[in-house]
């Protein structure tokens, strides 16, 4: 696939050679984002950073990412009141805007709503979320962290042993990370949830056709004992009956460092999408594992920054020109990684 | 007259030939609003873009515009109310903010809140609409957009011949326009509106007075004829006492492909400040003309960031400096226009 | 102390020396924040801005001082209300956010926040307000404010006269700025407030402990006679039992030209954090001084940008090299100061 001028609307729309490509090209701008060189590859590129429904840390994600290459962002935050009032169409809104920028990343309540802007888009879109429909760097920046994690522990992605637990039947991030793994060999997946919150059928139907081997269980501890991944994500109560109803099954999903060190491998790694409810009732991923050395989630973050900004190298047509428009940086930092 | 320091807060203050000025500016800048280029020109200028009252198409034009030379933004969305419920004055307002920056550009609810503004402000300030006052920048680049498209069928902005069509009465574009064009020769004007929302009797005589036809309607088929521009508005339904009246009118005043088809002339031009009503029962400018080479309505926003960045240029003194400090863009794009 | 990658978290951590070197480098940088140069020793940096309070001159003091330094800023405005109502905790949320910065500004309604961010972030933060707790680098400016005023009168801080006059139980700002006037020899300070709104007891013998001279009174006009500064601060309403009684006594503390003339020496300088209240049942510090040359308080915001401007540098390891990366500016501008 040749990435310049594309839009990026779904991870359907990626092959394996695609993918790593794209995450051959964030292994390479480490540098800028740990701030050991600064480019001005996209000096006088305009990033329209377009959160129609806001999203702090996805929003913050792509404009710093945009910035590391050299580029600016101009930003919106929430529907424009005024442009509804007045009845203004997602086609004109995307005509328009799309002419200050050179790429849009766009966020928006409404599923499909990123194609639609889109196909009048003037420019290359991103999309950063459309409602319940697709949320594809997400899914590219989950990838790209267990291919790293793995990668430091000699392993790589065919062969994957990964389980997912908590709201496998809402959990955009979950099903986007399925269909990427489809594109992988000899994945085993472990599905732990309730049973009124099991993973779509047809996302099983599109593991095991793609021969991976998959398991499902309503049962936390004896299903995370031999996995290279727990992918944990967060179970809301809006899903319940009650409070106790869903208090009761979100302790019994509950990952700790007692129950992980009980029942994991030594190097299993612990992962989630964020944010993570960390309120007492939930506390889903226990904080007690935030010193744990296996716990990657602040690294999933970091990682945004390397997948989005690979990206934007892509579409842009500079992922080989960086290093030529670089120098060190002029500061001294005391950042911690 | 000397654009340097120059605030730049309504049509009255500009003669003929400060407006040629501008619009000679804008055309220079036309590669590097076309990424053919970059500048560095005002690297290190900082934009105050405040909007105390939000307009995302506006203020993105704006900050484009400054970041296409090559400055930075700062911004502010709404009235902060913390302020407000603090008793501040908008001269203490404008004497804090405006220290924080090179120019300013604000818009705010209030008519005449930009001259009281700008009068307390320590640097230039640019109207970018004061309630029902004026929007000088949106006048402005409806002109340089009637000019330039006249040029591609060599005519000028002397002999000019246009249909205004809509709200007359209330359109704070239509009128500045009108005010403009007091200053060009020999202008033919046909107003298009329902009786109650003429144009008010003193701009219609101001047009006479500058020597211009103006002829009125109520009938847009009839009107649409002999035209190098229709000019087409909101009519909004608050305006009226009923849904069905207003509705009524809007389909009485609407512009579609079979009606451009049937009375206008194979050139005429088709424009609209946007945003327009694209729901059903407004639909003033229809989107059946979508596709149309004539519809100049996106063009319009785009020649926006160039008249802003004219006048940047032209405020700041810099418009004879911004090529020396430039070079070619570093990345690949498929922008289309 | 070692400035760079350290958190400005409170007047606390300063002694005398380090304040002295923070304006030092303050000074320096003048010419930057005057726009007869510009650097880029700060190109590539970024700081994360995040106003979880929303306070617009103070946010854009932070940004505007940034950009001068040649850095890029991302910012956010608002508590994240999705980020809450899933229960992300603050340490969550200074994990992921300090990943997109290269330091942090941040304000937030709530005590102790400040801490409890730099304790998770992995970059340096500044504490730009947390509630009523502190507000360092407002106290900074007041003070920086203070030394540049008298200088300009051969005068130096040792030795300073100072009345504070207004609500001095609430007031942050006169709070912090007594504990940096400890930090030097010799200051009478003059306490001019109700009785009700009286300076806590613990800084009074705070400031006596630190052997200055210390004199209240519930009376303006004797009070201001025989000072280098008068300092005043909001008294607001809602601290009284009526608005009857509220305006009395804001009455009563309302400093204005004809009370100034009679009662001050004529180089008594005129400070007020703002924003101030021009109500006319408050103004508190009379519009008519607005022309004043002694009057401060735009000069004080002025000083904010280089105090904040001196902070990154400083932070960042930069204050030696912000000229060898400077140019001259390319634009004209007619700025007041």
């Amino acid at each position: 696939m040749d990435f310049i001028g594309t839009h990026i609307l779904s991870v359907n729309q990626f092959e394996r050679a695609d993918i790593e490509h794209v995450f051959d090209v964030a292994d390479r701008l480490v540098p800028y984002a740990r701030r050991q060189k600064v480019t001005r590859v996209l000096e006088g590129a305009i990033l329209g950073n377009m959160f129609f429904e806001p999203s702090t840390r996805t929003r913050m994600s792509f404009g710093a990412a945009f910035n590391l290459l050299g580029g600016t962002v101009r930003e919106t935050v929430g529907i424009s009141s005024s442009a509804i009032a007045k009845g203004e169409s997602l086609y004109d809104t995307a005509r328009v805007l799309s002419g200050y920028s050179d790429v849009v990343c766009m966020r928006h309540p409404q599923p499909g709503s990123a194609a639609e802007f889109a196909a009048a888009s003037r420019v290359p879109v991103i999309n950063g979320g459309d409602g319940a429909n697709e949320h594809p760097t997400q899914a590219l920046l989950d990838l790209y962290t267990i291919r790293k994690e793995l990668a430091a522990k000699q392993r790589g992605l065919d062969g994957l042993r990964i389980a997912m637990i908590g709201d496998l039947k809402h959990g955009r991030t979950v099903h986007s990370l399925c269909k990427l793994l489809c594109l992988f060999n000899r994945v085993q997946v472990v599905l732990v949830s309730p049973a009124a919150l099991a993973m779509p059928g047809e996302i099983v139907e599109m593991l095991r056709g793609a021969g991976h081997e998959v398991r499902t269980s309503d049962e936390l501890e004896g299903s995370i004992s031999h996995v290279d991944i727990v992918y944990s994500t967060r179970i809301q109560e809006e899903r319940f009956e009650s409070q106790e109803e869903a208090n009761h099954y979100r302790g019994q999903f509950r990952l700790n460092r007692a129950i992980y060190t009980r029942h994991c491998e030594p190097n299993t790694v612990i992962m989630h999408p964020l944010p993570r409810d960390s309120r007492a009732e939930a506390n889903e991923l226990d904080t007690d594992l935030n010193e744990h050395p296996n716990l990657a989630i602040f690294r999933q973050t970091d990682n945004g920054l390397l997948v989005r900004m690979a990206l934007f190298a892509l579409i842009l047509g500079v992922e080989d020109k960086v290093d030529y428009y670089s120098h060190p940086v002029r500061w001294h930092s005391r950042r911690e990684y």
